[in-house]
């Protein structure tokens, strides 16, 4: 298949490339400031863009979203806002834009996480943004097909525990290479509007 | 306990305000358009001349939000924009500005739906909203305890069915004084973090 890979040279995008290109589809890769095609999918006339270069593509995979942490009593709206357009704005437009660019029954894989279930103090516009997707996912599931769309909802990396482990004490970690077969299970399965835990 | 309650006029907002008057509360009401205080809580502004004007109240209880409905491939993203902004960032805002304005073990219970779990067609940014709040009411729980925080997630009304029946066949309704007692479990009780589902 023809894959557009969002935040493909990030240490999730990396890993899910890596299996991708391993299972011999083509994947086209996109990022902020690295990969072939250059864009940042939170501006939607970006995104816009990023579709009339790329093309007719097969599946779109995201492995891209930016959160502010701050506990609730010193976040303010802005930073609510920064979250929602830099994870779920930003990936629901992937998927509104995106309808008429992928194949018929191509699908979207977006990124979610555990925070929408389990939560750590600091982390509620992270609970927020994901909880948004993993309900957006079910909801355009019922209207996209027989095109699809999915979530993967993965814990702190085993890979990442050295940086973000003391965020998660107790949390059992996932390997990337587990959570990126998460997105081969959604690009090459037949299900939709399910929220993948790995 | 002195209980401000937002969208205290709707046709929820009724039954809430009844059933907590009815247990001896003494219940403020706000609405933009009716009750005792004017103020539309989609507006930081609004909100926070909202609890200057309140004073200290042992409860906060919303009832209170507007979410577009709209086919996924013909949203903008401005119609997802503002689901978040008349629904989520609102609610947010009430219990990010109300945590040094409620009483030290007071309570908010926020409003969300069905459509966070099953979705209907159009429903895409409602059940983005909802699944918003849900997670958000869970990471808030934890930081602000021993203040509280719930949402009370409600399917289509008896009283409403024959305006909005058609969009939930098959789905069984509640009826208003059933989920204007999840509120009182919310305000009365003693758990935090919770999602009911009247």
């Amino acid at each position: 298949m023809k894959i557009l890979l969002i935040g493909a040279t990030g240490t999730l995008g990396t890993a899910v490339h890596r299996t991708l290109t391993g299972r011999g589809h083509e994947v086209l890769t996109v990022g902020r400031s690295g990969g072939e095609l250059r864009h940042d999918i939170s501006d939607p006339a970006q995104t816009a863009a990023l579709y009339e270069r790329a093309g007719r593509v097969d599946a779109v995979a995201c492995a891209a979203g930016d959160v502010p942490y701050k506990r609730v009593a010193e976040a303010a709206p802005d930073d609510y806002l920064a979250a929602f357009r830099g994870k779920v704005l930003s990936q629901i437009d992937l998927v509104r834009q995106g309808i008429p660019r992928v194949a018929e029954r191509g699908s979207f894989t977006l990124i979610t996480g555990v925070l929408a279930r389990e939560p750590i103090p600091t982390g509620s516009a992270a609970s927020m943004a994901n909880g948004a997707l993993e309900s957006f996912v079910r909801a355009a599931a019922i209207e996209i097909a027989p095109q699809r769309v999915n979530a993967v909802s993965p814990t702190v990396f085993t890979e990442s525990l050295a940086d973000y482990g003391d965020f998660f004490p107790g949390m059992p970690p996932v390997a990337l290479d587990d959570v990126a077969q998460a997105y081969v299970r959604s690009v090459e399965g037949a299900q939709t509007g399910q929220v993948y835990v790995p």
